[in-house]
């Protein structure tokens, strides 16, 4: 599905700024390392919806987007970290060997540790005009986001599971929540806070992108099950064959693709207030609903 | 060498809120390995001497536990990742079996993400008294060491000269100076900005740190070639069996040794405008002077 023209504004402008980010960062190699998978073709989700986030209440998007590159750098931080031997053990990520394939094992480990630190740096470095409770405030969700209650703690959650023979739902949902919800989440509040949404919007804001995040990380597992290396960009069958726990493996692909349905229900009624404003979030939250049904 | 009791009793304060620092935090399997080599018996370097700097301006030591005990984390977290298998492959760290030797190599690598993301998480959290010029001051200092011009990117400068048949000086200075000396200057410079130091004095202090924690590093590197495994609590001669870029490989323990002597005389010189108060920073100076001699 093609991106509507607002959206291929924001990935263009993104791509541009990231390409740039990491010109002059550390020693060659790990800057290689670095701009390897950060520069990699991708959709740039998590920037698009800070920036769509951010537009609802500001018209400067450049006050956004060191923010928004951040998030990418976040991300893929814990793409690299996730395809190391130790973890998921993947050999191809969006199309392309992973970067331990290219780079090896430990200077992937330091590429992801590097990129990890450096997205909170790219935002301190970038962030003249912005008032420092707004700043403070975005490196306290994106420092959150990233850490045990986070990504890492979703991670370390999907690990222990892979041993285990029974996962009941909530941990299963826990573990999507953080692993990719709250990922999701950050970007939309992130934007939300940098526009200088009201604490009641950046609440419904907040409900929004965690059922978005969640409903998008049932779809990702979905097309796991589904589609083939060319659609998917990645080896898929791969959870199944790792023992992993998805909402597919726990209720089947038809009552995860319900479930996606619900979420999106719910996720697109906390946009009502907004009006035309949030056409862009509804949309987004569309282009997923779609997805699950492929 | 028995710690002077001002110190003891920091390294007291350190380890009690240490303690607790962890005990509510993501899932359980991530904060057990979290926990166990973050709780494991430790110098507290780090934590010391933030502490150490900021009592020489202020004496509400409690301002300073949050961002001494994150030094600990950052410091902990690095360690992690450096013993894994695909980095120094070390099996025992601090006498005992290094993490991935109990939790495995991808919960190893977790928790040191974790406790990445944890150390700044636990600063901002514990910053309910600190004007946000400082509380933003102290996160750059510690985003900017851990990232590609700190401790990631000495690893990766280590990493990638490992291949190498010859490697200049300067590029081994550069090395240690990221790898262990960046994190020891942000724990003097981190006490020093909390306790409302002048640019000048937080300038001096730089330079005190950066030849202190370059010499700590030489004379880690010297006992790796001249101890036992009960004085070094790891297995030693790891350095030259993997073919390490040191200051003993690069110009023999002897030199090695003459430069950690000059290196801490230019440290303490440093001190010279501070009189008293700079005691204790002059006895850690001392100290690691001493340990490279024994």
């Amino acid at each position: 599905m093609d991106y509507p023209v607002p959206m291929e504004n924001f990935r263009r402008q993104v791509n541009e700024r990231l390409r740039s980010s990491v010109d002059s960062v550390g020693p060659p190699r790990l800057r290689e390392a670095m701009a390897y998978s950060l520069l990699a073709d991708g959709k740039r989700i998590r920037p698009t919806l800070c920036l769509l986030a951010f537009e609802m209440f500001d018209t400067d998007v450049a006050a956004a987007l060191p923010t928004a590159c951040a998030l990418e750098m976040l991300h893929t931080a814990s793409l690299i970290h996730d395809d190391l031997p130790s973890m998921d053990d993947d050999d191809f990520r969006r199309g392309s060997p992973s970067n331990h394939r290219v780079f090896g094992e430990g200077m992937a480990l330091l590429a992801g540790d590097a990129l990890l630190a450096y997205a909170l740096e790219f935002i301190l470095h970038n962030a003249e005009t912005l008032h420092p409770e707004k700043l403070l405030g975005v490196m306290a969700k994106l420092i959150e986001v990233v850490g045990p209650s986070g990504l890492s703690g979703g991670q370390a959650l999907d690990l222990h599971c892979q041993g285990l023979d029974q996962v009941d739902p909530w941990t299963v949902e826990e573990m999507h929540i953080k692993k990719t919800g709250a990922l999701i989440e950050a970007s939309v509040v992130t934007g939300a806070i940098l526009g200088g949404a009201s604490q009641e919007d950046i609440a419904r804001l907040t409900t929004y992108a965690r059922e978005l995040g969640l409903a998008y990380q049932i779809v990702d597992d979905i097309l796991d099950e589904t589609s083939t290396f060319d659609e998917f960009g990645k080896e898929v069958g791969q959870d199944r064959a790792a023992g992993k726990w998805t909402y597919p493996r726990l209720m089947g692909v038809e009552k995860a693709r319900q479930r996606v349905r619900e979420l999106i229900a719910h996720a697109v009624a906390e946009l009502d207030g907004f009006g035309e404003r949030a056409s862009m979030l509804r949309w987004a939250a569309r282009v997923v609903h779609d997805r699950a049904a492929a």
